[in-house]
């Protein structure tokens, strides 16, 4: 029998279990319009893609925080219906960037499936003489879920104000991540490493802390009326910790991960030469010898099964894997303590933490 | 000495040289607020490029038909601060799409200078292994401007039955858009070219007749208060046959234009196996060895240059340029027609008709 589980771990199972089948079932219900209204045979099956995409199973974490935002935050009944369809367009805009940076990343695989670009390969396979059509067509179809986003956004029935307000920080989302993918762009496969900067922190900043807690949680409390910027600067204290505990989780598994809990190979980080803490605290610990060494092997332009053993080895071995871990522990614990200093509802709180809990745990 | 100008061409060119520096001011505007607020200097970078290719000299035809249809149907004084920033948020749009448009395409060259996606990957000229990081950049950047859009969008002072409108015109342009672009992916570089529709037809109406005329049109009859369903018809009507003619007026000059007047090779469309109607017209009147000539060069993986002069030959010879040329003529006429039976000002109708004068003139 396993063991009880804890009492934020039940809130947040319970809050998930309740709003994750309506974003889905919205998203579903969206999708099937398209699909049924379609003007030609090709824009139905373009949307069919989209839709199973869009579909797969996933954590559903940003509308899940929009929506424990607001009902955490909110006096009295407000429109419930018309912010799942905010929710949803967080995310679309998800899954908007998920193709596109398996487009850029080269990723074949992505929620235990094939990444769109893929799908969109194997559609056209032997048509055509364009070796890339699929990434082509991935690039327009992400930019349709965009514009899809936009629709719901247009459709939802609140105050004028919140709707600007809710645009400003959707928009402002999208491009916080923009420049984190940027950087992370211009921080992978590099020949000389820029050592000069934080950037892992700044990438986690920008790509996880922002996309995944504060925006969706900001979203939440400016929906439900709230106006207060010391609030809005408490939630964004909260989700600096927890952005950068979510990305260094993401980082130790996406080396030292199982390929079946990542649903990619756990090679890609490495062989991509993509700038992580652990690589940051490798060159800092290692010295001399082992340190060209480490260093040649990751600006290496490609690498052989064994180097990347070889690297994993010096992380681990230099003190970066157990650096990075007892950090991502101090920072699970200081979003911890922060929560407690929102004005959110008892319930909510819980649930949230309930969701720190089980996204921060690394088996690994 | 040049002819006088008719009253049409200087109406549309007054209103241009009123209205295009005022969209060009906005943007500029927009990006040094963006370049001086940047977080980091790369972000300042970034926002720099985004606004050298912005500002490149263009037709602002989007943004100027949407003022043009504002304050053609407009009754009394409104808000045209306001709308000033939503006719620039269809700019940057504009400028999304042919960022992406030139990564999809491979293109080198755009407004006479280089591709958003050859910008950047000079910038990193020999700093990374990653051959494609220009495009992969672009990718992101493009969407950055998407970003702007939206902020620009939810800066806009107008009511919020206005502003919704707004969005959802906007972001059915985009898909619109989305679905043509597609179509032209899927009907480049086929291996057995799909003949059995009017594909050329349905991405000239696509991803011009509705992107470029229709919606901005739209977009300018409903801000200015617009509610008349029979009037956005009577818009639509009009759109359908100027938009087919400025793609058939794209498409001859694409093929027998100069390169300077193109600002890129006349090649890319043959050489790129593109389903123009041009290619139609060719393989509909040409017969038995000649058509398998062409059709097996069209269907060719890689051409020559001989190959390309030879198809524009048979292009030629075929009659396809001849009918073409007839039926720009005609959709020219009907849409200058079906314009007289618009709702807008006489000013404002003088200066659309001027533009399509200026715009639907095929020196090749």
């Amino acid at each position: 029998m396993n063991p009880a589980p804890s009492p934020s771990a039940s809130a947040f199972s319970e809050f998930s279990k309740k709003y994750s089948p309506l974003v889905d079932a919205l998203m579903e219900n969206f999708f099937m319009e398209k699909i049924n209204g379609a003007d030609h045979p090709f824009i139905r099956d373009m949307y069919a893609a989209l839709s199973e995409y869009s579909m797969r199973d996933g954590k559903r974490i940003r509308p899940l925080l929009l929506l424990a935002s607001y009902e955490g935050y909110k006096k009295g009944i407000r429109r419930r219906a018309e912010i799942m369809k905010l929710a949803c367009a967080v995310e679309l805009m998800h899954s908007f960037l998920l193709i596109q940076d398996d487009i850029i990343d080269r990723s074949p695989l992505r929620r235990g499936g094939k990444s769109l670009h893929v799908v969109l390969d194997e559609m056209f396979y032997g048509k055509t003489h364009n070796k890339r059509i699929g990434s082509d067509l991935g690039i327009v179809l992400a930019d349709v879920l965009f514009a899809n986003a936009m629709q719901l956004i247009s459709s939802a029935g609140i105050g004028s104000r919140e709707k600007d307000e809710f645009i400003r920080i959707f928009s402002r989302t999208y491009e916080m991540t923009a420049w984190g993918q940027i950087l992370d762009i211009t921080h992978s496969r590099e020949k000389r490493p820029d050592l000069s900067g934080d950037w892992p922190l700044v990438i986690s900043e920008l790509k996880t802390a922002h996309y995944t807690i504060y925006y969706p949680l900001v979203m939440g409390y400016v929906l439900s009326g709230g106006r207060d910027d010391r609030e809005i600067a408490a939630i964004r204290e909260f989700s600096l910790p927890l952005g950068i505990a979510f990305q260094m989780r993401d980082d130790i598994l996406g080396t030292f991960g199982s390929e079946k809990q990542l649903g990619k190979s756990n090679d890609s980080d490495l062989s991509e030469g993509k700038m992580t803490l652990l690589i940051k605290y490798t060159l800092d610990f290692l010295e001399g010898d082992e340190r060209k060494k480490f260093l040649s092997l990751f600006t290496s332009k490609s690498k052989t099964k064994s180097d990347i053993s070889g690297m994993r080895s010096m992380i681990r071995n230099s003190g970066a894997l157990r650096m990075v871990r007892a950090r991502h522990l101090e920072q699970v614990e200081s979003s911890v303590s922060l929560l407690r200093r929102l004005r959110l509802s008892g319930g909510m709180k819980l649930a949230v933490e309930g969701m720190i809990e089980g996204i921060s745990a690394i088996n690994a």
